[in-house]
């Protein structure tokens, strides 16, 4: 395993510079996939092109999920699945040029062994899973505490803030306040360093696989909203925290479908 | 004002480094406001003292208007004033021990002079005024295109969002994205580095002040929600914005109101 590691960090590392390239150059494209809002960019397409090209030369039985270009379908997760976002926060890279993130999560037989999380403009590199741990670059990182809701921030996407929806807004209120970045990869970094104890957005599995793996390997919960397995099949609600504010969230949840059934 | 520059630049560099010191030795003390996510720390009282004690030396008949000790209102803006924020965004700090700013603004004769925003940990310091344009560190700043609501990110924060306050909600959906961060420091770098189209929201005085010295050194606009110049004196509606922005976000204001008499 320790030869995959080097070599993902290695990919990421060359991504990062591509990217930080094409910044300089400042010629890229953008266009908008599903709306207005929704960008891609020629770098996000030229960075999956080259972790892509990674992966196939390290192993080429490897089955790919991955945001751009038409892999974002798989329904065979038996073997070896890399599951990649090539730039997470694409509106934030475009606007800012800054807190977008790399991400990079490894299955095996359906199984998460591996999550890189690169913020590549701070050059902030989490990774890790079960079997290993999780590193900040390359320090050990400490288990955070199991925060309540009300001892951290949420992370949380617009949309169910505002409607409300799954008592979103009493989540919310309950902690000690809400944060937006518009970055899956931040909010997990977040959760995984201890300084959220929740997140909660509509998400896709390029943007929660690597999270996932490290949240897991750190007894954080990880699940949809209702409690059930990520389906790694297009967009869903996916909510994460510590065992104390998932549980306090879950229960919020199941109130508000009472109270709409 | 070249020497008061670098005075107020050392006083920083040096108040970063008291929070540095204290982050490390982890044990600061934490006392709630106004409610109880209404933070302040010992370590917020520490900086404080140490600016105002700093002014003092350089300046004896300086005014300080600041967070902290009952520094917090002053009525005569004769002379010279200096205004502070030891730390802006103090739950960060608490929570994250990242993404909170030090901030100070020199008036003089009620007139906006330098403004001083300091990202801690990312070592980012803004500055300037009117007179001698903005800075980012020691490189001048390029004076950011004067996006349109459409095209930009809305700092906003999580109360008026959730209660459509003044069409808040339809301010954001006309943008590209909302985005809450929890402190007024940052928000206010994202707009005047070009990141941001507007941010709407709650603020004190110390919290904008620096901001809005440079933002007016940049031909941004600065008010309150209705369009009123600040009024230093207790919390208010602040709204800031590249021209086309806040004049489209004042125009949904208005017409809130219209809606509401």
């Amino acid at each position: 395993m320790q030869i995959m590691i080097n070599e993902i960090k290695n990919w990421i590392k060359e991504a990062a510079d591509l990217v930080k390239e094409e910044i300089a150059k400042n010629d890229m494209t953008i266009d908008t996939k599903e709306g207005r809002k929704d960008l891609v960019t020629s770098v996000d397409k030229k960075v999956q092109d080259f972790l892509v090209e990674q992966i196939n030369n390290f192993d080429p039985e490897a089955k790919i999920l991955a945001e751009e270009d038409g892999r974002d379908r798989l329904t065979d997760f038996s073997g070896r699945v890399f599951v990649i976002d090539p730039i997470d926060g694409t509106l934030n890279f475009v606007l800012e040029k800054e807190n977008f993130c790399i991400m990079i999560g490894v299955y095996e037989e359906g199984k998460g062994k591996l999550g890189f999380i690169y913020n590549v403009m701070q050059d902030h590199l989490l990774w890790g899973g079960r079997e290993i741990g999780v590193f900040i670059n390359e320090e050990n990182l400490t288990v955070p505490k199991d925060l309540s809701l009300k001892d951290g921030l949420v992370g949380m996407n617009s949309s169910m803030y505002r409607k409300n929806a799954y008592n979103a807004q009493i989540m919310a209120e309950r902690s000690m306040g809400v944060r937006m970045s518009g970055c899956a990869g931040l909010e997990l970094i977040g959760l995984i360093e201890g300084e959220r104890n929740a997140y909660v957005s509509s998400l896709a599995p390029w943007d929660y696989a690597a999270g996932s793996i490290m949240l897991e390997a750190l007894g954080m919960e990880v699940s949809d909203i209702n409690g059930n397995p990520l389906k790694f099949a297009g967009r869903e609600l996916f909510m994460a925290g510590t065992p104390s504010a998932y549980k306090e969230m879950r229960a919020l949840v199941e109130q508000s479908e009472t109270e709409n059934s």
